[in-house]
């Protein structure tokens, strides 16, 4: 299997992309390259785990994916090549890893320390073209994970909670991101919902102190421009306004409290 | 042939058009897939209808054109796979094939019922990924469009003009769309005007009560900042200002009136 | 090898860029299309120029570079197909070569006007997808750059200052552009500074008349929000603050001096 996909905060304006991408395909030209996204906020590690735990499982294992958010390039923060599910991650080590490591077991984790399998030269603030897109190539022609460099068991995490509190009265939790079409993604899982739904009950849901209604199953059960809560394509509680923006109704979201009770 | 287009209303900052990707890819790793764009603005049928129908053309008979501007997922909305000119197009059934319907004889349509193409687990939000994405793949890995579900010859339309109308006066149409560059195009198609040249006149061109002067070959026929109305590159007649913005002239598109007389 | 590039200023909500990759795709359906960028700025030949030759040297030799920045579609400028570096570039005749030529021999280039490999009709205002697209095409599928139409020996170039000058005080160069991260790319080559560096100076950095500092290994050699300046992945001097942007300090980057000395 040969894809590598790629996430960056890189944007698509400048050369950037392009870079990875001709290291990738002039190592390895029978490589399929898929874009994630390049769109993460410039530094926002903290969406990028979100967007990369979101995405990767769609794709075959064995797939090699190319993270790069990035604040601390050119300082002796480690890159690490992670295998998690069948798949292999290469990223700076910053937390953008956390949401992955904690849904799933670590099978392997190395330093991407053996410079053999960077290029020649490499500059001191692109490492996701100097470094990671080499590596991405010569795993897709079959070197292994242990080539890169000593194996590791130590990661940084963001302080991510990662499932809702589970409390006397429902669920208590965060919301993660909001989306394209401004609908609010939280970390009340679909699986967390239907615990309170066997004890029978109704839940309502709450975005702060406002309540949105009970939980629906999609957009069309409410009118336009109504509260709809719903499980997403993420398998995560969603708030939305049907045909419209939910978070255009907050001024942050990072202090917001979802409940379901 | 195996080539899979998708356009959305996605956007490309979000996880969806990787899954996307992911799904085609992990069911179909031969397709070739490639992005018409994701910037339709959300739930904007009109303008989906517009870029799949100037697009779709310039790829290969044996295309899948996967296409999704979807207000309506969940509701009981239909999916739809039809084929046009040698194209297949699954679509959510709410007129983004209207352009299409109107230029070509439909070949095939059937509604995509058949659960057996779809993943295995379907979301109520993101039919893209869970249904027409695996039913793309399939359909690039040889299944037929009989195979999908019960024939149907009923579509949803919408109310576009598709040609200007000939009045004594000349043509009267619509603007379609403004692009990037700010131009507008309009549904008066390229052998509109050639009839009303063979009439031995030199039209000149109206937008709103504003004359822009008559069809130019190409811009540079005028100074910058000039108006100049012209063929464009999809045979419809197209208004701009040479190395400016004429959209930003205009306050209501859609109500603007182009004449050609 | 069968990889091309595009580069516009089609941006990414129209059909135009499907449209390219379509008709190459119908044409050669083994290309492998990468997009370097649709985000140059309408007409901006100049930024053009600068993404092109930063891009194009991580791809393999043998690429072909489809690149259209073009307000003179349709005027008589020329069509150009030529080789540096063992690359091939197709482009409309207005300086997108400019810094390719600076750096690098020319070692062929023709006029394009064999149209034996254009599109059976060609519009007046879409020359990359019925001229290049195609030309791009047949280009990888064996045709040879002299079959595509005359040798010619003369090309635009833009006014650019592609290296510093070297003064008695030390080097004088301009912001070449601003990149996503706000970060300013300028004309000083590392080799320039290194020069300096022989004779044994510690030599600071100016931006207009502000001093930023000694040249640094990499950004985390100050605090964040502090201004840094170093050599970046394009072998460019860049001046950046720390986790900001340094491009929103300056009003006009065109008229900015640069000096390290």
């Amino acid at each position: 299997m040969s894809i590598v996909t790629l996430m960056t905060d890189y944007g698509t304006r400048d050369a950037y992309v392009a870079s990875v991408k001709g290291v990738i395909l002039s190592l390895a030209p029978q490589a399929v390259v898929v874009d994630l996204t390049h769109e993460i906020d410039p530094f926002d590690v903290r969406r990028g785990a979100f967007v990369l735990w979101q995405s990767f499982r769609w794709f075959p294992a064995g797939t090699v994916h190319l993270a790069v958010v990035d604040p601390g390039v050119g300082s002796p923060r480690k890159l690490l090549a992670a295998s998690f599910a069948g798949h292999v991650f290469l990223v700076p080590d910053n937390g953008l890893l956390t949401l992955i490591h904690r849904e799933f077991r670590v099978e392997a984790m190395h330093a991407i320390e053996n410079r053999r399998w960077y290029q020649p030269h490499v500059s001191t603030t692109f490492h996701g073209r100097d470094i990671l897109a080499p590596v991405a190539a010569h795993l897709v022609n079959g070197v292994r994970l242990w080539e890169l460099g000593p194996a590791t068991d130590r990661m940084e995490v963001l302080p991510f909670r990662f499932r809702a509190d589970s409390k006397e009265a429902g669920l208590e939790g965060d919301v993660l991101c909001a989306d394209r079409f401004g609908n609010l993604i939280t970390n009340i899982h679909g699986d967390q919902v239907d615990g309170l739904r066997v004890r029978g009950r109704c839940p309502q849901v709450y975005v702060g102190s406002q309540c949105v209604g009970p939980l629906r199953a999609a957009y069309h059960e409410v009118v336009p421009h109504e509260w709809v809560a719903y499980i997403g394509g993420g398998g995560l509680l969603e708030i939305a306004i049907h045909r419209g923006r939910a978070v255009d109704r907050f001024g942050s979201l990072e202090t917001t409290i979802v409940a379901v009770r």
